[in-house]
């Protein structure tokens, strides 16, 4: 189980490094100090190393997100916190990062859609949000799902080039501009939008 | 020089359809009906192309942004119109779509960035607006941009996997929930969250 792991992760590396094309077989076993012999006993091929970083990924995501909703006091604190969980994920995993430019190679067909579960999370806890009566009426919940959608997948785009995209200060930037619009100012003092954990 | 713009054109669709790196020349002369003697006389390698295709995009979302400028009656509404101008380039010019693509390219070094140049746009247009005092006083005009910036590319990235995401009712919905916590209502009401063309 190590050794997969330790291959997974040498992948992830090789993939977000130097495209998924660009990395062979070789690199990865290297990198993961595992012989040809020991990859292959646990991957076929350069596809089924790809499919196990995607699938961790997955995971990584939906455990994040189930976090996220389960820590906050209400289900919009719970979205502002795993917007800020997710990039703080993105940030510092490697496997997660890898898993999410997989999905969006063009020439691979992935069987999971990174942005499709988060795009799962954001919906559900919108969802909630209204349910709670947290949304101001004019609000339109389809409109801030996908304003929240298109900014967080956009911050993790820009993030790959420059770092401070995905840093805590830009999602509470993104907050403080969003808060005010989407929920009545009493409910809105309740609510951190540098996330509950930088309470 | 119609050549050279075929040549552009085919390296576009094999860049965007197969990756830069899984695209070869003899793809390229063969879709654009081009012999590959034909191909070497404008471009020495793929590396010139794609650097082609890259040029041709970044004049196109600045040509892009320009005309947004010159055509609103006030830089709030150039922003909004910028916006919807560029998810239709994106939509519709696959040299745009392409040009974007390879400079998220992780092995490729691009001269430009195609998200620094529509960086600068919506920086331009933010800072115009606060100098007409278009914003409301409590919004930080950092704040706006961040925002504006992220959710666009944010809406390129998911428009690759499914077109809807970058259609003028999406560019609207975003809009449609920023307008009234970045402006006061007097000022609101003579903005078009659909676009000026679309009035």
């Amino acid at each position: 189980m190590r050794t997969r792991q330790e291959l997974i992760r040498a992948a992830a590396e090789a993939f977000a490094l130097r495209s998924y094309h660009q990395a062979t077989i070789a690199d990865i076993s290297e990198a993961a100090g595992v012989s040809p012999g020991g990859l292959h006993f646990h991957f076929t091929n350069k596809a089924a190393i790809a499919e196990a970083v995607e699938d961790e990924a997955a995971q990584l995501l939906r455990a994040t997100c189930r976090d996220a909703r389960s820590g906050a006091h209400t289900s919009l604190q719970a979205l502002i916190d795993a917007s800020h969980a997710i990039a703080a994920l993105l940030s510092g995993n490697i496997v997660a990062r890898a898993g999410l430019l997989l999905g969006q190679e063009p020439t691979r067909s992935s069987k999971l859609s990174l942005h499709q579960e988060w795009a799962e999370c954001i919906h559900l806890l919108v969802r909630r949000a209204v349910e709670e009566g947290q949304l101001s009426s004019d609000v339109s919940p389809r409109d801030l799902y996908t304003a929240v959608l298109a900014a967080t997948v956009g911050l993790e785009a820009l993030g790959r080039g420059d770092g401070r995209w995905l840093t805590p200060q830009t999602l509470a930037s993104f907050w403080r501009l969003l808060l005010p619009r989407i929920c009545p100012p009493h409910r809105a003092v309740h609510l951190n939008p540098t996330g509950t954990a930088a309470r």
